[in-house]
């Protein structure tokens, strides 16, 4: 059975009725699951993750599209977040019996239909990318929302689909396909986001450091700390634990403290456990390759320090 | 005034004798100085540092090319480190009033004499590479003395100047001009050099690691453990601390610690202050950018577990 996995984000984080409006398109459809939304006040925009088959989304991906056109107006958003659009971007990850081509095939598809239904312009972006310029969703993104009616016009971001100028409430939509990031950001015990800039610099492949890292400080005022946001896009060549530790050692030189960290969105099982296993290893603890959905959910909390964390985020379990 | 580093490595790190007789021709000089040489038994290899006037090093360093020529039969050569030629490598590096591209002419100058002289293939490499292959000295070094007899004659690995056929006892000679690098080793209190490789793999550049990292593993016999050796490509990006506290996070996994550490040859004092303002940070103690050569040599063995240091290793204290 074919399985993908696709993570649409909106542009709304707060008014929770909003969000359940904009999602009703995607419950209790045959096919695929809605696995979980995840609103963050301070970002003002929430994760979704869908899991299931890719031909049975795309017409409640359309009609989500439009619920999100109805109800957010970008020119009234404010959020910690880059964004660019009311749906900001939607990405498909294969899962199972898919390959990536496959994907991009998807969001083609997608693409092809809400330009042509509402008049939003579609950039094609990561393994969709027509050009290279567009493989980075930061590139695309730059500029925002704001700066995106200008930037349209420029026959180098002529969208992929749609038409060269911005829909006046939704703005413009990334669609693209790509293989399973994880995003991982590590809250400092701290309200000073020079902090969290400094250490993401540290660590981040644009400035210097590791090779499949990407990222950024924000600062959550709802929670009082800054987090240095990041994903993760090689989880098997810069693993969680090795990120996680270098973040603890760089918050030293500041007498800042790493207090927790999260999981948005879903991650492989194996990315967790291969990280377990450093930390167990450093205490002679036997690692069992094995261990349940239970056992880890408890070790996460203990070694990775996550927060807000169970078994549904690991995507073996909703499968 | 002009002044360059020039740090010729020579494959010979056991006989003290022939050393003293390679390096004659350096000695006593008008115009620049050797300020060391560093014979290492399990590598059998020594790195030597001069500083000074590039337009006084020449003549020499085409004698000291032909003493090694002398001395040194590759076909007897077992060592630690990967190397193809008895003058195994010759980079220039601008100090003062020096760019890159003058150091550049200075490698070519030198790469025109002993070829002709000699009939010695010279291979240029790093900033003064031809060819983008020609960048990285592990990519021409590979295969090394005993497979050069071959690689050499691929249209491919045409030397820059010199015969298309090795120097049956000399082997050939990388000189080229880059930047200023730092070579540092991590000793770790084990003699599995599996741990060293992992380690090496965790932090470097081509397995994904740090961006200005290049990283292997060593064995050395005489002491009796391994250790991670390491070229430090950026300072600045990839700072010291940052690159001995990750080793000493990974190396807990295995139960393993960093007993100390060394630097090869010279540095800027810069990279160390740098270096030492993160731990001093971290222990809350006033860190002072102008603190003296004598107490950065204090500090240093405290903080950055450096054996075998002195004034002299701080390029500054040289001129």
């Amino acid at each position: 059975m074919k399985i993908v996995q696709c993570v649409p984000n909106i542009s709304e984080g707060r008014d929770l009725q909003k969000i359940e409006r904009i999602i009703e398109p995607l419950r209790h459809q045959e096919g695929f699951k809605l696995i979980s939304y995840e609103p963050d006040k301070d970002y003002n925009r929430t994760v979704i993750t869908l899991i299931g088959d890719p031909d049975k989304m795309i017409i409640p991906l359309i009609n989500f599209v439009q619920k999100a056109m109805e109800e957010i107006d970008m020119n009234q958003h404010h959020g910690e977040h880059p964004r660019m659009g009311a749906v900001d971007v939607i990405p498909f990850i294969p899962i199972q019996e898919m390959t990536l081509d496959e994907c991009v095939n998807y969001a083609k598809s997608l693409a092809d239909h809400v330009s042509f239904m509402y008049q939003i312009p579609v950039f094609l972006y990561a393994k969709a990318a027509q050009v290279k310029e567009r493989e980075s969703l930061p590139e695309i993104r730059r500029g925002e929302f704001e700066g995106m009616k200008e930037k349209i016009q420029d026959p180098m971001w002529k969208p992929d689909y749609g038409p060269s100028f911005i829909h006046p409430t939704f703005g413009v939509v990334a669609i693209g396909a790509r293989l399973p990031l994880i995003a991982f950001n590590i809250d400092l015990n701290t309200m000073d986001e020079k902090i969290a800039s400094a250490i993401a610099k540290a660590i981040r492949q644009s400035s210097g450091g590791f090779q499949y890292i990407q990222a950024g400080p924000a600062t959550l005022v709802e929670r009082g700390h800054v987090q240095v946001t990041m994903n993760i896009l090689d989880y098997k060549k810069n693993p969680i634990y090795r990120i996680l530790e270098t973040v603890k050692m760089e918050a030293k030189r500041y007498q800042v403290n790493v207090m927790s960290s999260e999981i948005v969105g879903l991650l492989p099982k194996e990315a967790i456990t291969d990280s377990l296993k450093y930390y167990l290893q450093t205490e002679k603890i036997t690692f069992d390759k094995n261990m349940s959905f239970e056992t880890i959910v408890e070790l996460v909390r203990t070694y990775l320090l996550f927060r807000d964390f169970d078994i549904e985020k690991m995507i073996e379990a909703n499968l």
